[in-house]
């Protein structure tokens, strides 16, 4: 069993997509997180949907989060306004790894992918064929397939 | 909105659970993390998919995912005995920081329940009520709330 056999269509954004639409996508479609293409089609970032909240939360709730049970109202208005004004460019944290993105090769092998995905702490590694997104691979959809029935 | 108008029914495993179980359930309903409940019914670990793969995958590979290319089947093989002899326990790192379990109390403030995912790196935070789990409350189903439609 390699990648190309487990993988399944995913929705992906690129680094200009707006930031609402990229945050409706993965909250509409309950996705683990968000597979962003670069220019070339190759995968540039893959972002767990906690990443993603790193964006969204004002930072001085991330630093102190009692503080969000009296300024809810607040915080959630400024949320707002940092998605409207971003992309997803804006979102991609600048100082990820790019050793650890979880991206496999199609012919990978089951244990590879769970080896990959687990060194990224990532829900979800995008695969990729001839450097093209070919499709996506969940850890429960990998597991699926490793376990005995 | 508070985190017990948006948390969702969960399922749940014990440190007793047998592992092959727990993966079976992470896998067969697609879940994004296993929420562990102590005997007391409070929530005693979150682990995310990718920390479950940490068990999983035998340590020579997670140290050189190239290797699983020439071992899959052997890898494959450890990966079942290691999973039919042990628990949940096993499978819980033990140096993990307690401060740092994503649980927050069901009056919890979705920007609050938000901070405390994002720091945790949790795609899943577990509820409690007067020390009880009520639920549960992905990162998509927190964004659905928070975004404006």
């Amino acid at each position: 069993m390699r990648a190309r056999d487990i993988a399944e269509p995913f929705p992906t954004v690129t680094l200009d997509t707006d930031a609402l639409s990229a945050v409706r996508l993965l909250a509409g479609q309950r996705l683990p997180g968000l597979i962003i293409l670069g220019p070339t089609g190759r995968p540039a970032a893959v972002l767990p949907g906690s990443q993603v909240l790193h964006f969204v939360v004002p930072p001085y709730v991330q630093d102190e989060p009692a503080l969000a049970r009296a300024y809810d109202e607040k915080a959630s208005d400024e949320m707002c306004r940092r998605l409207d004004e971003a992309t997803v460019r804006n979102i991609v944290p600048k100082d990820r790894d790019a050793d650890e993105l979880p991206v496999v090769d199609a012919d990978a092998t089951t244990i590879e992918v769970a080896a990959v995905m687990a060194r990224a702490h990532s829900p979800v590694v995008a695969v990729i064929d001839d450097d093209h997104f070919v499709g996506a691979i969940t850890v429960s959809a990998l597991l699926s397939h490793m376990i005995p029935a």
